[in-house]
């Protein structure tokens, strides 16, 4: 367990103005320092004797000067966040006045943190494993129900336990192989073979389904990307419209709170939508080429769902519809459905009819046995709902709902596969009766790779590459 | 005292992302009802049993689902800023979560707070009189040492004790007052007159003071007017940008706070200076006619500090100075200078000279005697020291340094306005002998304008104007 010996200070707060705002120290000298620029507004007190987790009103004063009148929360070291000594401080929330209290504490003798050096501090103090620390991070990013859920799982614990206890096992039956080699002549076997090969065979199941989880966990935390693609004018970018104007409107309820609106993302039922390349649909359209080039295959490829919009009207015989030159026979439109198919087997594809106010359903046809259309009017903002639920069912996130284990980290997901494949090579090798030795060889390197995910092997690298990604302040 | 029945909540924090954000709670309610959603994190807690200024870790919980992992500090009735039971949850800074527990709040019988609704309850409950609720705003808003100081200086009673102890002590002689004209018959006199006329008179110095100190109050709190004058092309938008840019360079300086830069502000010495109508000088420099124009005596009546631009090159005989076609006799500036001084006797004049660079000291005449000048050259930052020196001895803030009561406020300005011309009115009153019943409708008048500084006498259109400023959760 690291001791640090500087204490560090960071506004934990959002800059700007608000009714309050906090700073937050932690350290040895926490309580020490700030205690000697504290004045309790009723009587004497002095902070460095009062129990841990309690709140005192008083001045932050620097050289008989008020700076402020304040309420000053308490942590005692290990009852904190970084287990260390932590004060924290809440201010009036003028950045003026923050910004007073923070030189004031800087110029003597704090250092300002860095990015993520308090949850660094709560991870090499023990207070959390390397991926509850990630966690912290992934909860302050989090923006919709799914996202929140992976984080908060992954904080509490998540699988990082079950990886710590498998890795424990592991480690004895390593060393029990290690042992067999000092007596490599007397040709002992301290490590039950059977035993072993039951271990290898639960971590490796393990290993493959947080493996596995991890499609579904990524899609989860970053968003599904969809592509909406189709002829120029079919009203891509109506749609597109409608579908985030209808959920602005939602957002904008709840007085108090503003969200940071990301363009031409979308979520429902808690699961984020990330629309592709949509500058590209929002500029002049038509820039935009017949379906079949290779952009829109680009866009497919980069998404998981394809929205295919087809124009009503162009599929109808009907005069009423405004752009006769626009049809289309819907032998080209299954044509150029089969070729993404075949091209992408993985993608789902959502067929979409649009305009289908400027037409009856009975002029234009298509197979709805061999393609579930979905008939919308992006106009008039009917037959959203239905595409909307369509997008939703379209996603897993039922292992989700039954709180199962779902991997959403990139850097987890990279440790558990090689952990896998080390874990594969072991299980080779006990088959083949593979020796000790070069068994130990993929026992290490398995280890090792498990350990990087909950941080009982740390590089100084990895720290940097995680917390780095962090806010000033947490 | 009034006591509301319903209990309100809002983010107390910045909207945005951050490390924490603070979610408050306030009324008969609040600690009940944030006890039915938390579970501690260690064991059995029941926040309506725990003592008051306690921090409690654990999460909040909607219908087995846990939101956040938070701290829950406990504040009871009446200690704490409204009087009422008061909690505060320090939730994890995504704007997710926090709406997510707002909403899980408002859903169980709380309501969102309105605007100031916090510090008036505040008010409503005797924590704290009109005037320092009123500078609860203007701390939060404060962004230079003296508008803070300002700001701090009213919340912490300021000047309002003294009015409340002056209007109790008219009160007092108002009822012996209004005894006499009881016993009218009688002609009974229960007010000392000579007290009377003294307390009258201490109460008329007071008032001639504070609101003398507003002149001062008011320029130290939304900063002082300075107009940057001068012919096309003298480097009005240069000085400005020379100024302006090596504030920001400073105030960057600090890790971890933003500062919102409020374009054409600049703070020296802790002294706000506005810039006026700096997008005329920022536009096209051809569209500003010669000085004499209409428009140029409208900015100059506005300023407080009219910084008067001379282009040394239009001064000097060199033929190296680039634009000959420039070129002005001094006498042609002593007359404009003149006219100013004439129009507005009290407008402070710096008579900048710019370009120095690009003459000789003895190539232009100015008689410093006369007008004392400073040099500068904006394009290469020499002389900016020696203009921002000459800005700040400008502006007094004597009073300030030497912790003088200023009052700052417009609504309270007006009200001792109209208090002192009611109490002059009394004294005149006393000194002619007036009879008792008309004394007694201006010493009404008084104390109706004292009272609406301290908060003794509101009515709800006044609370309404007041906290409508407020920002949301305080």
């Amino acid at each position: 367990m690291k001791q640090y010996q500087d204490t560090i200070i960071a506004l934990a707060t959002p800059a700007g103005s608000g009714a309050i705002g906090v700073i937050r120290l932690s350290g040895p000298d926490a309580i020490d320092i700030v205690n000697r620029f504290f004045q309790s507004k009723f009587h004497q007190k002095d902070l460095r004797n009062v129990p841990t987790h309690t709140v005192h009103l008083g001045y932050i004063k620097d050289d008989g000067q008020i700076l402020d009148e304040v309420l000053v929360s308490i942590f005692k070291n290990p009852q904190s966040y970084t287990g260390e000594n932590v004060v924290e401080i809440s201010v009036h929330g003028s950045p003026y006045i923050q910004q007073q209290i923070l030189q004031l504490f800087l110029k003597n003798g704090v250092r300002h943190a860095q990015a993520g050096e308090f949850t660094l501090r709560a991870f090499l103090n023990g207070k959390m494993d390397l991926a509850q620390a990630e966690a912290v991070a992934d909860l302050i990013a989090s923006d919709s129900e799914t996202s929140h859920r992976l984080a908060l799982q992954q904080m509490r614990g998540g699988f990082s336990s079950e990886i710590k206890k498998l890795r424990d096992e592991l480690i004895h039956f390593a060393s029990l192989m290690e042992l067999e080699l000092d007596f490599a002549e007397e040709d002992v076997e301290f490590a039950d073979r059977q035993q072993f090969k039951d271990l290898v065979q639960r971590i490796k199941q393990t290993l493959k389904h947080l493996v596995d989880s991890f499609a579904t966990g990524n899609v989860l935390k970053e968003g599904v990307p969809v592509a909406i693609i189709g002829e120029p004018n079919v009203g891509k970018s109506t749609l597109l419209n409608a579908l985030l104007n209808e959920e602005r409107a939602i957002v904008s309820d709840i007085a108090g709170t503003t969200r940071d609106v990301i363009e031409d993302e979308l979520v429902l039922n808690g699961i984020r939508f990330r629309f592709i390349d949509t500058a590209g649909i929002r500029e002049a359209q038509d820039q935009i080429e017949k379906i079949g080039i290779r952009k829109t295959y680009e866009k497919i490829k980069e998404a998981k769902v394809v929205v295919f919009l087809i124009d009503a009207c162009a599929l109808s015989q009907k005069s009423s519809c405004h752009e006769p030159h626009h049809q289309k026979v819907l032998q080209e439109f299954e044509t150029e459905i089969q070729n993404i198919t075949r091209k992408y087997p993985n993608k789902k594809i959502l067929i979409v009819v649009n305009k289908v106010d400027k037409t009856n359903r009975k002029d234009y046809q298509i197979d709805t046995r061999k393609y579930p259309v979905i008939e919308i009017s992006a106009k008039h903002k009917t037959g959203l709902d239905r595409l909307n639920n369509e997008l939703v069912s379209l996603v897993n996130k039922g292992a989700l709902d039954q709180n199962q284990v779902v991997v959403s980290n990139a850097r987890h997901y990279q440790a558990l596969n090689d952990a896998l494949q080390s874990i594969i090579q072991v299980e080779n090798g006990l088959n083949t009766d593979l020796s000790g030795d070069l068994l130990s060889i993929d026992i290490r390197a398995a280890l090792h790779s498990l350990g990087e995910i909950t941080g009982d092997i740390t590089t100084d690298n990895l720290l940097d590459n995680i917390f780095r990604n962090f806010c000033i302040g947490k």
